[in-house]
């Protein structure tokens, strides 16, 4: 069987990190399906999703990591075309990967107590995103 | 109901990065399944799958990101212990990642518009690929 | 149909890296199931799952990598507010990533040859780990 969600948020860009983990239980509560896995992707390309323990410090870790490893201040080939000035988001997105899939039991998610399932919007304005949330099981 | 299907192609490695978006597309729309997820899984240690705007300004960017963060030009282990030259191919693929997981639904992937799939190839020599697409739903 | 099993281990942490494939093999011969996607998710934020080639050489190159990209060595913002001291491990676990599916078809994983499941402790310290193997198909 097959149930499919989605999950619409407003971010702030700029390597927003949007814990969306009750929102994905909330989807898996209310479907009629008590084991399977649930598929987390989000539409667009300078978005990804994962896991990470949702407290300030690790967020600004996090951010900090994207910011040496795909800095926003080396050249972009990208904008050097389009002008938007996001290359750098485009490319961490890709790194990132727009999907994750998690199992459940019993409606219970096999996340650790202090792992959450994240949106991460590397954008570099605002955005409106839409996350599929997909349930498949029996 | 699980249908598979496989994408055979020659890559010119050295990150070659193809655009597969069409073929997984196609896969889903003969299959028997309106909703459900696809499962695009590359065999091999040296290749990867992810999504990224299908541009040549990205593409270069997106290898030059792997060129800065996993250079060819540190030692690897790997290649002095086997002399394949290609420690950073390896070690790059395993960062990626070989599946992705694509929610659909009335045969429609979840992807935006400048969203594609790609196969990326980080060997050091041109390949032959087999990609598994793997559909499941109802 | 959805089959669940769980591999349990002891890491060593630091990244450890440990070859699951054998065990998810296992868990694939002994499901009611032929054809699907076995998917491997590892419960907490401070470990990962990928595919690698399994030898000592990358093993190491892997590690190496980790190390010049997501330093132990620099401040970590979740270290100054817990002291735990494992905030680079967080972070490679987020950008690494906690799910993997792998597709299968006549009871045979679409691995390569060279292309083993392998589980990565970031974490700094010795851990007991709970990787779910959620198996769906017909």
């Amino acid at each position: 069987m097959v149930i499919t969600g989605k999950i619409s948020l407003q971010t702030k860009g700029h390597c927003d990190i949007i814990d969306i983990t009750s929102q994905v239980e909330q989807e898996v509560a209310g479907a009629k399906i008590n084991s399977g896995t649930v598929t987390v992707f989000v539409t667009g390309s300078t978005a990804g999703v994962t896991t990470i323990e949702f407290e300030p410090g690790l967020l600004s870790d996090f951010k900090a990591m994207w910011e040496r490893n795909v800095p926003q201040n080396v050249p972009y080939d990208h904008d050097r075309r389009w002008g938007d000035g996001n290359g750098y988001s485009h490319v961490r997105a890709a790194l990132l990967g727009a999907s994750l899939v998690v199992p459940f039991n019993d409606k219970k998610l096999a996340l650790g107590t202090w792992q959450q399932i994240v949106l991460v919007d590397f954008d570099n304005r605002p955005r409106s995103r839409q996350i599929i949330v997909q349930i498949m099981g029996e």
